[in-house]
């Protein structure tokens, strides 16, 4: 088989750290990013905090070798206080990531970027993604959050929805170099800030995690991730995965009434 | 590896014929129905017409081993003339076909469903989706599609949303039977249908096509089928997969103007 580069981002846990050992397994080498240093299942390792614009230039100036995949999956859960940083890590700080290492991606590059469900109201959001996404490094988020008067959840929220629809704004550009991105959005998934999710979202969390008959497992998601950035996948571009186990489903079966659809 | 047991409908061209190839490659046991007798790349070929509810249970009894998937590739293009056999072949018959299988399917199993970019307003269309899916055999379709006034485009599309709200409303009844299904949403594929697609939505086609840069290739979603029928997969349940090169999220960025989120 032929061994190709993935970079990984927030490789130190979750469904980054179960992304680099099914890539490892898979004969490939990878590259993690992290600001929790680790060297599992991994061939190189470079610090990267990307709530610090000298940080992400001085980790893409360290990738000193071609890439056939970037999995943009480092971010924040909604929390409380975090509100400026998750707007900087979940999109400002990995869109400048991305930028940054964007002519590292050798042609027929895929890069995979991890959205959510919560994230999925980006069609009545779009002109709040439009504002987020006009701010540069340096301007003053703590003043975005005080006009848009939004919590830590909205921001958590807005920065998932940006994630998609910059993927989807992205994707004819990035045609024109041999490249793709695609977005996934996960679910209910046991990592280590599934208490953030119940905190921020409520019974829902439970309820939703109850139907599906349990959460997702880390490796459920990175199993679909290691897919969208191999060739396999080529034709898969600008498109947003929801990978739930069915939990989104219920919600659509429910609103739409389509229980009668059998 | 483990060797798996797929039934593909519509194998004898196409996406069909390509995921046959794929999975035989990968070493398992693949069984093939079509109208159109083949050999190429299965194990055991059994003649179906989900045109014909005879045809339908005679086919299902002939199937005598346990699934580990079904792909339900079978489906007829938007063609004047055509209209009841469109209903018929693309939702009902194949509704009425999988629930014949249902039993045969091993737990942990996967139902592939062929939807179509041409598919993406079920939520504006669910009104008419319930009324095609109170529909049983032997009902009047005539009569239907007199009553709904549609003609053949229109029925291909309504099947299409049929298949994606069908699928949604269906996820958390099978999760009880440890079974799942999804939807794939191809967009602009160059196979022998290609130009009904192209008489059927104008110009659009070939913009869309010329944006992409080429058509997809059949090969290209049989691989995305492939992987969605595989346990590696397993978390992905009641999701609809756009497999369109970006003609998706070229359509989206300009509806609603994304060019300014770079």
């Amino acid at each position: 088989m032929t061994q190709r580069v993935y970079a990984v981002t927030g490789v130190a846990s979750g469904i980054g750290a179960e992304l680099a050992r099914i890539l490892k397994e898979q004969g490939h080498r990878v590259i993690g990013f992290d600001i929790h240093r680790t060297q599992a299942n991994l061939d190189h390792f470079i610090a990267l905090d990307l709530n610090d614009p000298g940080s992400i230039a001085a980790a893409a100036a360290q990738l000193d070798e071609p890439l056939d995949g970037l999995c943009n999956n480092a971010g924040l859960p909604p929390r409380a206080g975090l509100e400026e940083t998750i707007l900087q890590v979940n999109f400002l700080g990995t869109r400048a990531f991305t930028r940054a290492l964007l002519d590292r991606l050798r042609p027929g590059g895929s890069v995979v970027n991890m959205a959510s469900r919560a994230g999925q109201q980006w069609r009545e959001n779009t002109a709040q993604v439009k504002r987020l996404a006009a701010l540069n490094a340096g301007d003053d988020l703590r003043a975005f959050i005080a006009r848009e008067n939004i919590d830590a959840t909205r921001c958590y929220n807005l920065t998932k929805e940006a994630i998609i629809l910059w993927t989807i704004a992205e994707t004819e550009a990035l045609l024109g170099r041999d490249l793709r991105m695609n977005t996934l959005s996960p679910g209910g998934v046991s990592t280590g800030i599934f208490g953030d999710f119940q905190r921020a979202f409520g019974e829902a969390v439970d309820r939703n995690v109850q139907r599906a008959g349990r959460a997702g497992k880390p490796e459920e998601i990175a199993q679909i991730a290691a897919f969208v950035l191999s060739p396999e996948s080529n034709w898969l571009k600008g498109a947003d995965i929801a990978i739930d186990g069915g939990m989104g489903a219920f919600n659509l079966a429910d609103a739409l009434d389509l229980h009668d659809i059998r």
